[in-house]
């Protein structure tokens, strides 16, 4: 009977554990031991959240929180020291207190040595460190693929959910101070009266978690919201209303951060509608926002279906406009030239703007890395950025969010740690993908070795493995039309936009594939400094890796290991298909270190991506095999579709949907 | 101008020739050099024949063909020696004559060398070789995956196909000496006047090439036809009626070969319906026949849902009648006690009938083995059968055909070989799986070493690879409800026949896997010699390839290489999968030898063996892993689908069908 009922509890106990397990505590997982003393010499809202933050989770020697002047640490950040028994975390601000107290508690959880290491300062690289949600106010979230939108508009400013609290602390953990709440593809209605009384509502409750709010303006709104018949910004009425706009917006929210805007790029209004540059746009919304120290962040991914090479076309439009921006106006660039392929050289405006501020745009949500079904660990593509940019030369860092209403937030747990790498990675850029691998992994999972070894050996080669089966030595774009999920490089859509299709990137046929971006080609490897254009430019110094990017390559052009190029890209496809056999293999390692949802979930995702690496190498490989005409390396293992059924393939989902099992099973 | 004439002739001849190669050559593929003079001592149909076939193929020297008395040939045997320059074949019939002439043919495809080898005398080791067609009157075929009956019921016996012949030609050239034309569920309908006379036109038209016809024959016929209230054997009225039938129809067909009867089994009408034996029944139809030297094969395929293991009840139906039919009676039985499954232990009526002729049925076409869209080169499993029950203790050797009005015949090119080595071992047993696959080969597609090498490679592994991926160890029949070709091992339909549920088979639980047959269980081991029978009745001397068939083996039993059970069941599914992914690579080794249309066509069919591979894989150990709770071997390669959508797969296909592309798509 005692054994019956010992079990009985244990079931319980076990029950409501498992029922636990749902992702939702993302890297916010530590208890503390009540014992532990901490102390404040101030208390500000920001100080009470570190405080409690410190008393829930802290487990070691008491905590002494100190607001003090410090040279060495600019005003997010601060220093962490043992003195007499006690560990002190000082600050100039109560921002850096906060921050503080969470790299105290990311200490604690990822370096069981710490201790040795103190003390320790952090200062940040950037002071602007934000998150870009395009979040659309009807709840969808384009290119989102964890559920709806986070912000209940409906219920705001009345209601608050309880996630956005949880949201303001993950972003705080992480150093992220600052989010744009909706879609580049701008609504005008954000501006209106009732919609900034919503997004005071979220700024007051973010404002403790030292995260200002920022809002993407549609550049016409004064014709929609003030029914002016322009919105060129050279017009009074225009400015006037702007002005009376941004006005309104900080009588309401006082450390509003700015506006971010898409202009003239993919059909969104904008200053070359009236015959102004981006640049007297990107002004006159400085010029409003300058009295109250907001800014302006200016997306540069501008292109149109014209002669020039997409590639070249957002730095043959700012590049003329490089000193002419008020200082108060950030360039905010994708850090490809292109669009957020899973691989791309870095976007050459970056070294060739030098007289405006720049902002970095990384993409945090995996449109073109497998949605949320795939595990794609991003940092080691953003450290790739970074030794191209130096992370010195930017003013910001921006990350377009992966964060929906899914239980787990991203959708996949893997792609929490997206989330997290983003928000450290902007504070710290020359942090390794390991550290943060580890770092994270420790917090979200275990902290046993038998966990960490295949749990990081999975993320750290996973980005690569997605390159390998989806585009691997520079090829991109290969994306089925309109959802950028399956491939579908013999995508022919009738009348549509030539820049719209995979033939306009990968340009197979029968001499060989790839766009010649040389001097003999669109020449874009002139918009990059002289010795990397050198470099990119001969067939034979340009790395492997980008070769498609920049040449129009021979299918038995020799590579660096003597093979042909077609066999090299057989290689690489074949590659990123066993690469996600061997994650499957590594994951099923972990089953006793993890709880069972997430191991079940996360066993059961593996198997989509391996279907859908497979469906990848399979439909590029035998298409460009139509071009090739060569046979596939003898020892690689073989295609297991038909061409013929793979483009029979159409998973009828959106820009919002991320395709889910009964689809895919369906349709392969 | 000359080249692109030459380019344009050489299109036009290759068009040609591609359009040619469709597989409907059979292994009838060879030019003879018209040069060559061929006599024969005496005319008939047959020895004509013969003649043209030489005529037609025959690249050497002059070739006579002698039909004389030799003691040391049987009736259809021959002898081939080189004499003054000559070649003379010999046989005391024509029909000898016949399978020399082929013969001869054979070495000449087969081996360069053959002169070096004569004198060469064969003897056929079955005087009675004969292909079962389970073909129906309206032109479907139960278990038949080549298209439609070849047998065109309409039209005959006006029209006749000219495939008729050319089947004639196929069997006849290795050795097939009779054959039944229709489904052993037979319509009472084949034995009316309209029917007889259809059958005697193709009998007519294959007695020249030495194929006699036979009948399935439904027991309730004289019920059916003719209009008595029973089909007792016994009951004079129905003897008369079969005396009558049969005195009919060798009015028709003085050579018929006699009937097949699958009696009291599945639903057939049989003696046992009116309290008879099988023996009483089989016997009243010899007594029939007997005048005519026909013979009655009566089939040992009875089982029906009572307690008994469905394994055991043909021993114990059949046993106690051991002895009391006619002998012009044969029991016709299947190789394995079960039904044609891809790895079954020898029937033990074979070794416990002493005192009345047996014969073999084996399955030509693959009902358990992908149908025709995988490649399971059949000889290594019959042969294996051999290796129980000696060659020499059989009266006659029976196939159910492969054959339908698919252009190539089979529905598969490597199908064909099945054909053929059904015909060569029924000649032959002695003859090894090796040797068979090469002549086919080497007559089918080149004699090229490089091609050989990989084809042969794969057709010798192919059986023990489907083995693996379906049903390793001793499993059977975890075969889908109705096909039977996709796995359903958790099959559970309602208020079905308990002998028809995979579960009756596998008796997965927690414990372990397997059907108990030895002493503690069922005791099926006791129908088998002593020998073999204490053999099988240990868990530590049964062979591990029929471990599951006799034993319910503990999950976690050693096995003999260390490892448990469960891993080894791993292991097995995934040398199957790993396999078939070897035969892809094999297979693209033989693209420069091989013609497009054939090599693309069985690359094509291998990606479906590929896929179906891992579904079996996938399906049956995942769905035994929610008994065993152990995880897979760490090396082995992951499941890439999920149980629960792979018990919601349905094909939706009749007894009748082949899965097609679009169907295993669609489901997949």
């Amino acid at each position: 009977m005692k054994r019956h009922l010992t079990l009985l509890i244990c079931m319980m106990f076990l029950c409501q554990w498992m029922h636990a397990e749902d992702g939702s505590l993302l890297w916010l997982r530590q208890k503390g031991t009540a014992a532990t003393s901490i102390t404040s010499n101030k208390t500000t809202q920001t100080t009470s959240i570190a405080v409690n933050e410190l008393k829930n989770a802290w487990k070691g020697l008491p905590v002494s929180l100190i607001i003090k002047k410090n040279k060495s640490l600019c005003k997010e950040g601060f220093m962490i020291e043992k003195k007499d028994g006690n560990i002190i975390v000082s600050s100039p601000t109560d921002k850096g207190i906060l921050y503080g107290a969470y790299h105290l508690l990311r200490l604690q959880a990822s370096n069981p040595d710490f201790k040795t290491t103190l003390p320790i300062i952090e200062n940040p690289t950037y002071s602007l460190r934000l998150l870009n949600h395009w979040d659309n106010l009807d709840g969808t979230i384009e290119r989102g693929y964890a559920g709806q939108s986070l912000w209940q508009w409906d219920e705001l400013p009345e209601t608050l959910s309880p996630r956005y609290e949880t949201y303001a602390r993950a972003n705080a953990s992480i150093g992220i101070n600052g989010t744009v709440l909706n879609n580049v593809n701008a609504s005008p209605q954000i501006l209106s009266g009732p919609y900034l009384q919503k997004v005071k509502a979220l700024a007051d409750l973010f404002r403790p978690y030292g995260i200002r709010v920022y809002l993407s303006a549609n550049f016409a709104s004064p014709m929609v919201l003030g029914q002016l018949d322009t919105a060129d910004p050279l017009n009074k009425q225009v400015i006037r209303w702007w002005k009376n706009k941004v006005k309104e917006i900080y009588q309401l929210i006082p450390d509003f951060g700015g506006f971010l805007v898409k202009a003239n790029s993919e059909g969104q209004p904008g200053p070359c509608d009236f015959g102004r540059t981006h640049a007297e746009g990107a002004n006159m919304l400085a010029d409003a926002l300058k009295p109250y120290k907001g800014i302006v962040m200016w997306r540069a991914f501008v292109y149109s279906p014209n002669d020039a090479d997409r590639a070249k076309q957002a730095y043959q439009e700012f590049k003329p406009l490089d000193g002419m921006f008020r200082d108060n106006v950030i360039i905010q660039t994708k850090n490809g030239p292109v669009d957020f392929q899973p691989r791309e050289p870095y976007s050459p405006l970056f070294t060739a703007i030098e007289h405006t501020d720049q902002m970095v745009e990384l993409q945090v949500t995996q449109e073109y890395l497998g949605h949320s079904n795939h595990i794609a660990y991003l940092a080691p593509m953003w450290k790739e950025f970074f030794e191209f940019v130096p992370a010195t030369t930017l003013k910001a860092i921006a990350g377009v969010a992966n964060i929906g209403t899914d239980i787990n937030w991203c959708g996949h747990p893997f792609a929490q740690s997206n989330w997290y790498a983003f928000g450290r990675l902007a504070w710290n850029p020359s942090l390794t993908s390991e550290e943060i691998a580890d770092e994270w992994l420790k917090q979200t999972f275990s902290s046993k070795e038998e966990f960490l070894s295949p749990a990081k050996q999975i993320m750290l080669q996973s980005h690569e493995a997605v390159v390998d089966y989806m585009m691997p030595m520079g090829l991109h774009h290969l994306f089925a039309w309109g959802h950028h999920y399956g491939p579908e490089p013999w995508c022919a859509i009738p009348g549509a936009r030539p820049d719209w299709m995979p033939s306009y990137y990968h340009k197979a046929d029968a001499q060989g594939i790839g766009f010649d971006r040389s001097s003999k080609g669109s020449n874009a490897v002139a918009q990059y400094p002289t010795a990397l254009a050198e470099k990119y430019n001969q067939l034979d110094t340009c790395p492997e890796e980008y070769i498609l990017w920049f040449h129009h390559v021979a299918w038995n052009h020799p590579m660096k290991n003597g093979q042909s190029l077609w066999n090299n890209l057989c290689r690489h496809y074949d590659r990123g298909v066993q690469q996600v056999r061997l994650f499957q293999k590594l994951w099923d390692q972990t089953e006793k270190y993890v709880d069972e949802e997430r191991f079940y979930e996360i066993q059961s995702s593996l198997k989509t991506q391996m279907r859908d690496a497979i469906w990848w190498k399979d439909a590029c490989l035998l298409y460009f095999q139509t071009f090739s005409k060569m046979p596939f390396p003898t020892d690689m293992e073989r295609p297991i579709h038909r061409l013929d059924d793979l483009k029979k393939v159409n998973l009828g989902i959106s820009n919002y949907e991320c395709p889910d099992e009964e689809l895919l099973n369906r349709n392969r």
